[in-house]
């Protein structure tokens, strides 16, 4: 199975600290940015913190989805890894929407054996690059 | 609580196939790195492909660690994500060394919201950048 892969590591800030901190919101969110990008899912974990906050991860056959929430700052460590030739950034909207981000950063990683990932760059959208770069995307 | 965070994106290449496809073996790594980075462990969740590959992530109070490997090309995917001021970086010797790895390549990325990014990268160690920026470790 090819090892190309695409990694966005996803900043969400002024989001809805309700939503950050109810973790069947996340939950649900997570699944529901999963089922975007079209990802088999494989296994799960949440947990909320006392007195606040909530992480969570999807496994799927494609790699991983992650979110950690800080309420207080409004603010969601997000992470879409995907491989198998999936498009990670319909779930980027999906959560940006689902906890109401008012700004969002991205980066995008992409990953795999060098060859593979040399050769799988032809195939990736214009907007990715091979290295990384910081870059804000407004919601 | 700080949202400052340390997330090391690594590649581990040339690694024991026997060793990428044993999920027992992956999940006792995973755990052991976690131990390694003195995080606490709040969930877990690990799967095993047909044919092979092993799929696993370790949620801690401080993010999470999470591995996806491709034993027929000898490539593990890893993720050492902390905040509350660990360091991963014993994570990542832990699980070359666990995976017998012959190479590895490391991208840090740090998270948070930018002014405590900011603030917080004078406790930084020297070798992590507030950018990106791709590097090869050899273990």
């Amino acid at each position: 199975m090819e090892t190309l892969g695409r990694h966005l590591v996803v900043e969400l800030y002024a989001c809805d600290a309700t939503r950050l901190d109810d973790v069947a919101a996340v939950e649900a969110a997570l699944l529901e940015a999963t089922r975007a990008v079209g990802a088999t899912v494989v296994g799960h974990a949440f947990h909320r913190y006392a007195p606040q906050g909530v992480t969570g991860v999807v496994l799927i056959s494609e790699s991983h989805l992650s979110v950690h929430t800080w309420p207080e700052s409004g603010y969601a460590a997000v992470d879409v890894f995907t491989c198998g030739g999936l498009d990670p950034r319909p779930a980027v909207a999906v959560l940006g929407r689902a906890f109401a981000a008012g700004e969002a950063r991205v980066q995008e990683v992409v990953r795999g054996l060098a060859p593979e990932v040399e050769a799988g760059a032809k195939l990736l959208p214009d907007d990715v690059v091979l290295s990384s770069r910081l870059e804000r995307w407004m919601l």
